[in-house]
């Protein structure tokens, strides 16, 4: 049977955005009706770029939200919480990072006619979760499942075993149809479904033994940025641009 | 009244891909009913990430195509011609560059049960096309236009003017929810629509004289890869890749 790759139809706003240094990709959604929206993963370097798109398509921000405490990059939402007013930072409350309101497993992210479902997908960080629209069209994974790979599991509360069963329950449990958009992509791909990654990815395709002993051989350098960037994702959410900046 | 946004429904594979060294971006396209595909600007050192796509997503490429004859990077036909038999190169006759196939202004480019109309966009160099799916939800303008932007005119048989009445009659004629996909982007966005680049575009929704002016005053230095890159793809349609490489 031949895996299904279609773009389902979606009358979303939708923009998929890139930042060359930490090879971050940044996602904004809105609905086209109220012209309400969210921004997932911005990075602090690109987010005069991204308020300029937001404020161009004239999408009212509601949330600048992230996948998890990234250790590459610090994370544009203070700024873009400063650019754009009545936007509010969002991070899962299991993450333990400051910001305006929380979630936790299973709730809705509300913009305007249009939402998104919070899943906890831990296991790179404990405290990541994948985002999945609430047609199950696209599903926004951040690190826990990357095209062909997944995030380390090395640090920040990782686990091997844990992402295992995150990425298994909770990601390839959505149709094969489903968009697949990662926080990271190192070759300049930009999107993958459930149906190529459960045949496809080398990793994820073995057996939860395999997949462990594969994690712990990988030999990874520690992030460069990662002193500078946990602490600084860590306050983030509510960090105040001094005046002056 | 505000811009519509909204991506259009579309029963297609489609895939965008990044080149980082010169900022390329390549378009995978494919019936999802019969699996024929064709890829748009592919650049020579990420062919084999396109061809390993095209063979795990199963798709049967029927052409490589250009925009037209690139100056800043080697297009990737030839070499995806020698790795996915039965792949043809395709471009417009009037860029003068050699391939398996040409189009002329107004002609269908097929694959499976899609197309793509080949508009003829003259200005950043004389062969430069502008490619239109059937249903007009995108259209892939290569350096015609670029969001918030458009490619130089000044060598290549490149004209300000031409390239004016070229964006102003065959691509700002599509309708305003249209997504156009450039070629290049150096700021990391992806797509942009007809409607947002005739609100925002700094240089297109000017006059045609002061267009003319912006163009002659960019003084931009000469692309370090021309001198190799342009006599490479005006040949590289038919070329052969030595058996010993
Ligand atoms: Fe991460
Ligand atoms: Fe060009």
């Amino acid at each position: 049977d031949k895996p299904k790759f279609a773009v389902a139809a979606m009358p979303l706003i939708f923009r998929q955005l890139f930042e060359k240094e930490s090879s971050t990709y940044t996602y904004l959604l809105a609905d086209d009706e109220t012209m309400e929206g969210v921004i997932i993963d911005p990075v602090d370097v690109t987010a005069d770029r991204d308020a300029e798109i937001v404020k161009e398509m004239g999408i009212k921000l509601v949330y600048a939200m992230n996948t998890h405490v990234h250790a590459d990059h610090i994370t544009g939402t203070a700024l873009l919480r400063e650019k754009l007013p009545g936007c509010k930072t969002l991070i899962a409350k299991c993450s333990g990072a400051k910001a305006d309101c929380f979630f936790e497993d299973g709730e809705k992210i509300q913009f305007g006619n249009r939402h998104l479902e919070a899943r906890s997908t831990p296991g790179h960080t404990i405290g990541c979760s994948t985002f999945v629209l609430d047609d199950e069209s696209m599903a926004f994974t951040g690190d826990a499942l990357l095209i062909r790979g997944c995030g380390r599991t090395d640090f920040q509360g990782g686990s091997a075993d844990t992402l295992f069963n995150s990425v298994h329950s909770r990601i390839f449990s959505l149709p094969d149809a489903t968009q697949l958009y990662p926080a990271h992509d190192y070759k300049g791909r930009t999107v993958t479904t459930v149906g190529e990654e459960k045949k496809h990815n080398p990793r994820l395709t073995k057996s939860k033994e395999e997949f462990i002993k594969i994690m712990e051989g990988l030999g990874l350098p520690r992030p460069k940025k990662i002193d500078v960037a946990v602490p600084a994702n860590m306050e983030c959410g509510v960090y105040e641009v001094p005046a002056s900046s």
